[in-house]
Parts: C-alpha cells; sequence; structure tokens
C-alpha cells in the first residue's frame, strides 16, 4: 500500500511504529528507583557497572535467541559502509561476552559486572510484548564452580526483597541443563543428529507456562494446532518419553521427583524407566551442592527452590539456569487470574566467551526484565511512593519587560531557596488559563502580583490545595483540623519565607491524612 | 572485500563497529552523578521526565541534520514488515514534538519536560566524535514569549554550577536567528529561491571556531580547500556582505557591533553600509529582552552574554539560539592548547510540532552534550571524587561442599551487615592468584581460613592497604601515625565487627592522606 499525504493538508501524522512506547513522568521516575534499588544489591555483592553500545557486529552477536524458527530475523540489522552487517542487541549477554573477549588481556578474571539497558526484538508486538525493553543484567565470568550460580541466586532472592517484594511472594527456581541433557539422552535424543530435534524438545518444554501439560504433549509427539488453526509440527517422541517429561515439568521440586540423597534414583513411575546417565548425575550433583550451599547461608527453600521443571528458553546455556518468579496473582489482558510469574532469570554460559578466545572462559549471570517487573511493583504498590511536588506556580499579570523582570526575579529568588517553582510561560493575557494550568498540573501555591500588589510592595499567594479542599468541605465534612486561608497577602520581601511556610503546612496535612 | 574466518581456528573476532565504545565503571559513575546533579536543576525549574523510544518513523523525524549535504544520509534506518522506513533518533527534539503532536489533546501546555538518552548519527566517526552518544534535553513547548528562552539560559548557567563549574569558566552566549535572517536579507539573500544558498552561508558561519575567520572567508566567498585537497564550493558573496557577516563572527558580544539602546544603529564599518531591516529590528528586541530579564534575575554578562557570533548548527531554530561553552584551556587530539568551547546549546523552534499538528506550537529548548560534559568535568576533577569501595574478599582455601558452604556463609554475613563483599570465584586451588586478584582489584581486605583457623573458630583478616603501606613504608618515610598490624586474628563470631572497624581505620587514613 501506498501512503499519500493528504494533499489539501500536508500534514504529517504523529505516530510510533508498533511495538515502540513513550515512557511517562511516573513511569520514569519509578524505574529510576527500581533500578538505584537493585543497583545498590549488585554493589553489595560486589559487582561494578560495564556497558556496551546498542550496536554489534550481527556475527558477535550469534543466533540465540529462544525463536530461531526464522532465521536472520528477530533483529534489527543495517549494513556499514564498509558492507559488513550490525545488528541491535537482543540481549545483555552477547555484548557482555564479546567485551569480555575483546580486552581478555585486561580484565581480571573473575569479572563481577552488572548494566542496565535498553534490548531490540524485530518480533510481532503484543500486549505487554514490545520491541525495546530494558534489561538490568549481572553476570560472573571467569568462574568455573557453581558457588558462582549459588550466589547468583541468593543475590536473585535479595534483589526481590529489597524491592519490597514480601518473603513467600517470590521464588528463586534452578534448574540444570545437564539435567535436561540427561533426559534428552536418557530418550535417545544425544548425538549431533539430533540437535534440531532437542531444540525442538526444549521449546515445547519450555511452553509449559503457556500451554499446560496437555498443549506440551502435543507438541511433544505429533504436534499442536493453536486456536487460529495454525499447525506446530510436533517432536514425534514414544509415549514413554512423554510421560516422563511431563512428570519432570508437572513436579513442583526435586524431592518430588528423586531420592534427593547422594545416590540419585528417580521416585515417578515413568522416569523410573530410565537409568540414571552421567548428565542426570553431574546436574543433579551440582543442583545439590547449590541447594547445599545457599541453606547453609539461610536461603530456605520458599526462597529458593531446586525445580526440574525449569527450562529456560535461549540455546546457549550449560549448566544451571535460574528464574526468578512473582507468585501473587494478577488478572491478565484476557481478564484471566494468573499468577504473576517469571521477572528474570538467567544460568550458565560456558561458551559464549569461547566463540572468540578459543579457550575456556566459563560464566553464569541472569537478566530483570525491568519495565516488566515495575509494573509488578506498581501493582503492588511498592513504587512511585516518593512524593514529587508539582512546582509553585508565579503568575503573570502582565506582559511588559519590566513585570516580566519582575515575575522571573521571583521565580529565580524561589528557586534559589531550594523551592520548586515556575513561570508562567503560555499566553499570559488569558487569566483564567493561568490558573487552570496551575490547577490540572497540580501546583500546591500560585503568586499574583497585579498592580495594586506592586504598589503596595506586596504578592498574594494562593494556596490551590486549601482552595479545594474548602470548596469541598461541606460534602466531605472534614472537621479534623481548621482551615487555612485559601488566599494570603505578604510583604514581597517575605515570599519565600512564607511560601515556605505554606509548602510545609501542606505537607504536615499530606502526613496527617495518611495517618488519619 | 570479503572477509573469512580462519579455517584453522573457526574463531571470530571480538571487536566493536567503528564510532561505538564500551563504558567503563568510572565513566558510569561519573555521568550518574553528573545526570543526578543536571536533573536536580531541571526539576527545580519545574521541569519533568518524558522519554521516547530509540525508534521513530523517518518521516517523523524529518531532515534536520546540520550536515544534509548527504540526502537519507546521517542517520541509522530500517524498513518495517509494513514497509514504512524506520529510524533510529538523531536528536531528543525532533521525537519530542512527534509526541506532543501525537498527544497535543491530553497534554497542558506550557509544557515543560527532560529526558536524558542515546542518539545515532551514521556519520564517519573522529576523535571524540561517537556514532551514539547521549544527550540531556530540557524544553518548554506552548510558550510563546522569549521569557522562556531567558529562562533556559538560566537554566543552563544555573546547571553548569551545580557541576561544580566556577563562574568564568563558562559563558552561556545568546543570539537569535532573527538577526541572522536580518544579515542574509541585508546580503540579498531573502526569499524562497536562496533557501539552500542561505543555509550554505549558516554552515559556513558556523564553522568559524573551527577555521576560523580566514577560513569562514573562504567559504563565504569562493571556496576552500581543507588539508587532504577536498574542496567545498563557497557561497558566492561579494566582498562587503562577506566582511559584514566577519565583523559579527569577530565581535564577543553584542555592544561591540551596535549601539544596543532603544534605537538599533550599527557601530562597525561593514555593518554599518546596511540598513537596520525588521528582521535585525525584531532580533535585537528580543535579545534586549532576553538580556534585561536575565539581569534582572543577577545574571550578569559574566554568565548569559548576547553574542551575535553564535549561529547553531540545526534548521529548525526560529527566533533565540543559545549556547554554552566552557572556557578554560584544554590540549586537544593535536596537541594544541584551545578552549574547550561547546558543551551543548539549543534555540526556538516554532515550526516542528506545527509540522503535524498545522497549528502553531512555539516551544525552545536546549541539549547538553553529556559524554563531553563528562570529560570537560573529569579533566576538572569534578566528578568522579565519590569514594567507591572495593569488595572485601572472602577467600578459598578448599573447594569441598562443607567450606564453600562456609566461605559463603560468611560472606553473606558481611553483606547483610551492609558491608561490600565477595567470595573468590575463579580456581581456587591456585591460593596466590586470590591474593593478586585481590591486590590488582584493590580489594580493602581479605579474610582467610583454612583448616588450623577453622578448627580454632577463627579467622585471619589481612589488611591489603595497610599491607601495601609497610612494604613501602622505609621509602615513603609515613611517620603521621603508628602503623596497624597488616594482618589480625579474630574469633568467626567477631568478623563483622572486626572487618567494620578495619574498614573504618582505613577511612580515617584516607581522610588524613587527604588533609595532611
Amino acid at each position: 500500500m501506498i501512503r499519500m499525504a493528504n494533499p489539501k493538508t500536508q500534514k504529517l501524522k504523529a505516530r510510533l511504529p508498533r511495538g515502540f512506547v513513550d515512557r511517562s513522568a511516573s513511569d520514569i521516575r519509578a524505574t529510576e528507583e527500581m533500578v538505584a534499588r537493585i543497583r545498590a544489591v549488585y554493589e553489595l555483592y560486589g559487582f561494578d557497572p560495564v556497558e556496551t553500545p546498542m550496536f554489534e557486529y550481527t556475527d558477535c552477536l550469534g543466533k540465540f535467541l529462544p525463536d530461531t524458527d526464522r532465521p536472520n530475523a528477530g533483529v534489527f540489522s543495517v549494513q556499514d559502509d564498509d558492507e559488513q552487517w550490525m545488528s541491535l542487541r537482543y540481549d545483555l549477554t552477547a555484548p557482555l561476552a564479546r567485551h569480555v573477549a575483546e580486552h581478555i588481556n585486561d580484565i581480571q578474571l573473575p569479572f563481577r559486572s552488572y548494566r542496565a539497558g535498553w534490548v531490540f526484538r524485530n518480533e510481532k508486538p503484543g500486549p505487554g510484548r514490545f520491541r525495546q525493553f530494558m534489561q538490568f543484567d549481572a553476570d560472573t565470568v571467569g568462574a568455573p564452580g557453581v558457588q558462582a550460580d549459588a550466589e547468583m541466586c541468593m543475590m536473585m532472592a535479595d534483589t526481590m526483597e529489597a524491592l519490597g517484594i514480601q518473603r513467600g511472594d517470590y521464588l528463586i527456581r534452578v534448574n540444570n541443563r545437564k539435567v535436561l541433557d540427561g533426559v534428552l539422552e536418557a530418550i535417545g535424543l544425544a548425538g549431533d543428529d539430533n540437535g534440531e530435534r532437542r531444540l525442538t524438545v526444549l521449546r515445547a518444554m519450555d511452553k509449559h507456562d503457556k500451554f499446560g501439560s496437555e498443549g506440551v504433549r502435543l507438541l511433544l509427539g505429533e504436534g499442536r494446532k493453536d486456536e487460529s488453526g495454525d499447525f506446530t509440527k510436533g517432536a514425534g517422541l514414544s509415549e514413554t518419553a512423554i510421560e516422563a517429561i511431563l512428570e519432570i515439568l508437572d513436579a513442583s521440586a526435586i524431592d518430588d521427583l528423586i531420592d534427593y540423597s547422594n545416590d540419585f534414583t528417580f521416585k515417578t513411575a515413568a522416569l523410573s524407566k530410565f537409568a540414571i546417565n552421567q548428565h542426570f548425575q553431574e546436574g543433579f550433583a551440582e543442583l545439590k551442592l547449590i541447594s547445599d550451599l545457599v541453606k547453609a547461608s539461610g536461603y530456605m527453600s520458599d526462597r529458593i527452590s531446586i525445580d526440574p521443571s525449569v527450562v529456560r528458553g535461549l540455546e546457549y546455556y550449560t549448566g544451571p539456569v535460574y528464574e526468578a518468579e512473582l507468585l501473587f496473582d494478577v488478572t491478565n489482558e484476557k481478564g484471566e487470574v494468573v499468577q504473576f510469574g517469571s521477572v528474570g532469570g538467567g544460568g550458565r554460559y560456558d561458551g559464549l566467551v569461547k566463540r572468540f578466545t578459543g579457550r575456556d572462559v566459563p560464566a553464569t549471570g541472569f537478566s530483570i526484565g525491568v519495565s516488566r517487573l515495575m509494573t509488578a511493583l506498581k501493582n503492588l504498590g511498592k513504587l512511585g511512593q516518593e512524593e514529587v511536588l508539582e512546582p509553585v506556580l508565579v503568575t503573570v499579570m502582565d506582559g511588559d519587560g519590566e513585570a516580566l523582570a519582575r515575575y522571573q526575579q521571583m521565580t529565580q529568588t524561589l528557586r534559589a531557596a531550594g523551592i520548586r517553582a515556575e513561570m508562567y510561560q503560555g499566553n499570559w493575557k488569558k487569566f483564567g488559563n493561568q490558573l487552570k494550568y496551575a490547577d490540572k498540573r497540580g501546583c500546591p501555591l500560585a503568586i499574583i502580583q497585579g498592580s495594586d500588589e506592586r504598589a503596595a510592595g506586596e504578592v498574594q499567594i494562593k494556596d490551590l490545595i486549601e482552595g479545594k479542599r474548602l470548596a469541598g468541605e461541606i460534602a466531605d465534612n472534614v472537621t479534623w483540623r481548621e482551615s487555612r486561608p485559601a488566599q494570603v497577602t505578604v510583604a514581597e520581601a517575605d515570599l519565600v519565607d512564607a511560601v515556605g511556610r505554606l509548602l510545609e503546612s501542606q505537607a504536615e496535612d499530606r502526613r496527617r491524612q495518611i495517618e488519619g
């Protein structure tokens, strides 16, 4: 379709590309508050900030997106002058691997770093699904032992609590890719030839939250037709294999599934048909060590739980994977009450840096979905509680140079005293518009000086909050305190003091209202 | 050129596209500190945060880049699924205009907002010239009078001082595009036919800082050949016109150039040959009002100066333009001592929102170049002074599960007490590497517990700062205080207290060193 400008008006239509949004003051302030609290936890754990730019060479990023059904899709790419392709980063992990590899001789390993930043996905947007969103990552590179993964899980738990999420309202769930490898080997999908089928199985398992056991059963078997009639071909597994996998997905803790002592044995019917192969053995042993470590530090299974149903879609994980879930209920866009679910996760990616350096550089890290977590915290009333006082409005009664200079000077005097203030910058001639503006903006006070006040060296201060309250007095029957006058006249020299006193008395009112 | 992977190793080369850089911890921390201080000033002035995404539809951005010699160049663009072109924003002003136009019925005008964000230029990178950099903007939309421009200039001056830049080390220089229009009309370049030539003249004037008077003389005349031999065609102006323009560019304040009382008259020889046309008249009157307003609020010409040589390259300015300059000397990449120069600027853009809405929405705003200003402030020693304490290192002497749990638990105990701490996550078997790591990382203390200490219920705390000092003692002849022991052994239960005491005594040393 060719879009033509309307020849009559030739006006451009102001609109954003799909999947991109503007951010409001309250969302920005809530995000800043949240990011600051997360950062404080990461710093306490010994992590330092390091950032990479939005662009990377496409080959450096690799193709590790969960949805790699469409090769070369999923990312925004442009070709540079020298014909090399570059792409906007789709996560913060692949760029970190590039950064470490590029500076491997200067970086002191183990290397603890964190970063918050925008990432981009060239995908079909949907409700709560954007093409630009913010992640906040922490990684330890050069850490071969799963004690580093255990630490990440504790840091995620501490982060949730630092954000005001109560114990019991979140859970860090931990699994190990080696356990999943054990499953795949047990059901006969080991070996290089089965790479594609293994991925199909992992992707099917990862859909458990979305489609439930019956949906995954179809995806592991013949295939699944979705509501729109689109058919997804299944992995074609045997009934025994499917049952074993579903036992894993339906378990909510490892104790349901296996005897988790030193000699691991399966407890459930379908899994018991398979032997504990070496992948299982290693994976279970690592999970047990993680479990022991976090418990020794006081992180019990109400905070960090070993859960074999965690998959994590990304292809590059090689060991422990972990996920932070919020357990409280919310109503989704279809009106259904559901658990809020995952707000972040990560895992061990021992092979990502090796792609560049050729030598082993084991690493582990996780990512928090900032916008998603912010939504959750706002729902919980945990953010945006910090008071932002709107500015005092200095109104303009006269637009000649001398008068403007006077109003401007009053404004600057208030600001110099640390009082948030502004002079009205619209068309001053309609005074009613100025008060309407102050009202809509929520200004606490308006300063007025007409020619009479000017002659007397005075200013009027209108208490806009008190004025509103007085107007609603009869209906509200508010009697717990005496009214202030809604308007006072003071000497120009007393402006700052009088404004300070009025703002303080408004603040006192707010405190009493919260307490009352 | 086709790049082929080395068939022997198949290793990827870790590298960034030209013009993009990673950011170090100290740069990130310095930027955060700076942005927080700037934000505090903007908030005091009544501005609130609003942000837009990185992408806009290309037609919404418009072509307002200073260097529009190459149409469609200068920006990074991709074509969306629906064939519409979208581009990464090249500044924060065009997206703000789109935002305001899109929400014009919900936004209360005048609308004061600020935003810090990354912008992108698809240009040839050079020293200090990146393809991704950060700007910090403030804008008032719906403000018809130049009192809004005056306020912006005061806010820029306050921002410089809030960043610790001394009065006298910065200057806000103000001009008016209407004055430049007056010049262009006076020299016969008015009218629609001369649009291209007018731009050539403005661009030439804007190069005054870079090429000096002689360079600009060539660009206004026949043209200029640069060091590489590239020839830039000139504007072909007459000698009289060139002289008049150079008088303007060489003036450092408006008083040098015109009698700046109510009836404006030119003081200099070449300009005196031209009449004061209406553009001049309006432009001078607006500048005079700005000058009166800022002086009435105590911002004298050592902070805000009316300077007719300011041009500002962007095409969309329609009235006052202003620029923040740092006046102190630095050595540039060629080894020359030069004034640091511009760190930000802006102006009035009354037509940008109108492109969408069809009705006048006058606006003014400015942009601070964050990375550039950060470099300046670091040179001045005004940033990065806040102490970041590196973590206490809990070393690992034994890698079995029980021992790891113990070390991890010590680490968590320190963190729970608010002490930045980490357990060593590299290969624990080489203990020397752990102390080397602590040293390179600048850890203040190392915690050590071998099997003997374990049996006795004790831990060793190594004071790594004191250890270094003692090692350098004889050479430094530091005598102003007694040495602490470089290593102490304490009961495990006293770990937190002992670490706290040692960190405090190190902090006391640092304070005395600064004072001494």
